[in-house]
């Protein structure tokens, strides 16, 4: 490739880290950086950003990822995809009023009670597709005009981490479809803000910033983002995304027939859907729904295990004293398949789909003399393999008749190729493991490369891509012994154990101690 | 204590070791030596002592603790504790005909099934108050009859280990009634053999011994067991009888009113009861009674955890990478009583009573991804703790209508100070604990004293012995805290966990990988 052949930028802004992947059209990436995100707990269940120090870690991250480039002039576009339910206040001067209140904060939970209460569980169901969640934007708008009267009187725009990234870089304000559904402001089916509802709990629609394409060219870099970036002004800055819908376009998963299996610390699966699923259930069992627009809506429907590769780590932390990864992998792989009979419920954190129960907690069970750490650690590998499974069935009957045609697979836990065969014999099929340890960000490089005409439009992007990809198998006599630990145990597994989750919560909350 | 006051001599001949004790008439121990004990496993689920090697072991043992001694010939006399449903089949002229068959040692399964299906189980209860179980020493006869014909025709005595032993070191053959009533041949409200059950079945009941009381006098050392131990030819041999109930005799447990916790691998609750329990409900239930005869008939009732110290030291092995123990029980130690809400049921090998079910597995439950290695190991600690209060409250309806008055704690898990704590708080009440780490031998050596006039009778025996003793008392808070998750978590731990252990079971047999 000669040294004047375009290249893209792509920012994956995530919750502990900001990272930068430059890539040819191709996909191939020709440099990548990594810098951290700090977060702020200023009092327990509270999280902030400083939006100073998300600018500054973007920057830090593509001044690495520039540096190792022979021309950075080669930069055509960027594009920015972010962690969601985050976003930045800023006043008419374009000046924060506020910190950004990180995702996973709950401050809100009274002002969702009050959201409901006012306008009700099936009527927010109805607009947004989502389950009543103190995460989502509009809460933190509310709590703001109640908490920070000043603050909020003051504030003009909200913007989306993303958003406010690409505004930092091209004085453009957008919000995408994928993010904006995040709010609980926008109306999933009409794919446009939920004026009514705004206006309905006192907040102007003119804070939200104009709904744009995925894909979109916002503008070019304002001189002093060129200046502290190396690139070249003419750089074009196009509208990114949600991370994980981002970094399934990369995976080539947005598609009918796919079904996207995302492993990291926590573990996501998604399905594209013709249209958005307005059967409550979907609520009820923990399922949450969005939508991306490129060319045209793609709606999905996305489940998850909130600790997968969180799970790995505990045990290798908590339990195994820190022993490497390897070692507890090549122990795992010399016990027998099904572990002994032990078994493990992963929910470390929060229950899995379709038990979406905030005080879940996880188990080992089926445990004798004869069970080693080797097969604890299987244990776990089989426990998240088959809870995903459980998952991915409660997804099934919602957003389609027939079972996914092809299972794609992302994320740092596809370098277990333990985990992988254990995956593909739970599922019973074979997995599409991709090598693209950083999806998110080339998404976001691939929507630059439309924005920047590099490409025509996502068919063209698809098209131009070459994804590394192999097939792993399932191992027959291990996908019948899984089919009925999944059917016969694991199934059952959650139900079991409540009761004494609950009755052990209950003693421990009356003595004080819980 | 001038040279020539009296010295006795205790033997412990269990499972993986034979102890000798020397004490002196008040318990204070003088000498003290232990001797492995070899076990040959000729196939799986198989598994015998040598009669030679048994011997050796004791000899071995003896002469260690003698070395010990300014004059051997204080010691006036010998009694031997054992392991029981283990016995040596002799023929006239005193040789073995076959090797002793280890107490657990299934294999003579069939030989029960068709003694059940010829007597029936409630026939069978109503004379040895115990569960149908393929352990008993009648089976092991009946096992040898069909399968060892020729060393069955040859055999002339059955003598247990103990039995064994003292009749080569004085030349008389008998059984003590702790030791006869494990052979499911004896008839134990009427303190006598069932010789109608052993006609029934083809057994010469001159097979079996005479039975005597334990701490009789059987007679003197023979000139080549003096010569081969040191010991005066004058030394009395007296008659011995079961490990733990001797151990009991000891700890001065057989009494009404007490409840005798002995922690070791496995953990035994022990009560006196005033008759044999004739409630078949005991052997549903997974309860076992005997007797012992010193003075009088002392039936007594019996229950157990298999794994207790044995989970602990699985703990250590195989989850802790073998961690020094007092490293487990600082951090044990450091984490909050509840252990955050996690639980242990320690069903490792089997269940606990009332849940004798052979399949049963254990769990840690309650985790999440703030358990650490410290919450395991207090949890593990706390569930094996409930679990033998549960067992106790199995017992009690059937032994009593008052709750023991004292809790009396022997073995060595009473060095574990942090698990005394909790299981003080656990019973909610104060526990005596004795610091009596070979209470088993130094029962025996009690018998001793009985059988060489040392003392007149058992009472004067328990009147003589000095036993050191300390309080441990239950944390007010601690207790409450136990007391609600001993009722609504973990008396509900095995039915919830049980359908989830059958499963898995079925599965992995189903897949040939059980």
């Amino acid at each position: 490739m000669r040294g004047s052949d375009p290249l893209l930028l792509g920012i994956d802004a995530g919750t502990t880290n900001t990272k930068a992947v430059i890539a040819a059209p191709d996909g191939r990436v020709v440099a990548a950086a990594s810098e951290p995100t700090p977060v702020i707990y200023p009092q327990p269940e509270w999280a902030e950003y400083e939006p100073e120090a998300l600018w500054r870690s973007c920057i830090a991250a593509i001044r690495a990822a520039v540096a190792q480039l022979d021309d950075p002039g080669r930069v055509r576009g960027l594009a920015i995809a972010s962690m969601a339910e985050t976003a930045v206040p800023l006043d008419a001067a374009g000046r924060p009023t506020f910190p950004a209140i990180a995702w996973f904060d709950k401050r809100a939970r009274p002002q969702l009670d009050r959201l409901v209460a006012k306008i009700g569980a099936e009527r927010l169901f109805e607009i947004s597709g989502l389950a009543a969640e103190p995460i989502f934007g509009l809460l933190k708008l509310l709590w703001l005009q109640e908490n920070a009267p000043e603050a909020f009187a003051r504030t003009r725009r909200w913007l989306n981490v993303a958003d406010y990234l690409a505004w930092r870089f091209c004085g453009v304000a957008a919000t995408d479809h994928s993010l904006a559904c995040r709010t609980f402001a926008y109306d999933l089916a009409r794919t446009r803000w939920a004026e009514d509802l705004l206006h309905a709990v006192g907040i102007d629609p003119g804070l939200m910033a104009p709904l744009a394409r995925s894909g979109e060219a916002l503008g070019r870099l304002l001189p002093e983002a060129a200046t502290a970036t190396g690139l070249a002004p003419d750089c074009v800055v196009a509208v990114g995304g949600h991370d994980h819908v981002v970094g399934a376009l990369a995976a080539d998963a947005l598609r009918p027939g796919v079904l996207l299996n995302s492993l990291g610390t926590t573990e996501a699966l998604l399905r594209a859907v013709e249209r958005p699923v307005m059967d409550r259930e979907l609520a009820r069992r923990g399922l949450s729904q969005g939508v991306i627009v490129v060319d045209r809506p793609c709606w999905y429907v996305v489940g998850g295990l909130f600790t997968a590769g969180g799970a790995v780590e505990w045990f290798r932390r908590a339990i195994a004293a820190g022993a490497p990864y390897e070692t507890l992998v090549a122990e795992a792989e010399a016990a027998p398949v099904g572990s002994l009979g032990t078994g493990f419920l992963p929910h470390l954190r929060l229950g899995t789909p379709p038990h979406p129960d905030g005080q879940a907690r996880g188990a080992f069970f089926g445990l004798s003399t004869d069970t080693t750490r080797g097969c604890l650690f299987r244990a776990l590998l089989e426990g998240i393999a088959a809870d995903a499974r459980l998952c991915a069935e409660a997804m099934q009957s919602l957003v389609a008749s027939a079972g996914p045609e092809e299972i794609r697979v992302i994320g740092g836990g596809s370098r277990n190729d333990l985990y992988l065969r254990i995956k593909a014999a739970t599922w019973n099929r074979p997995l599409a493991v991709l090598d693209m340890p950083e999806a998110v960000a080339l998404g976001a490089a691939c929507l630059a490369g439309i924005g920047a005409g590099i490409y025509a439009g996502r068919d063209e992007m698809r098209a131009g891509l070459r994804r590394a990809e192999r097939e792993v198998r399932p191992d027959p006599a291990w996908a019948a012994l899984y089919g009925c630990l999944v059917e016969e145990v694991y199934r059952k597994g959650y139900p079991a154990l409540r009761p004494l989750h609950e009755a052990s919560r209950a003693c421990l909350a009356r003595q004080g101690t819980g």
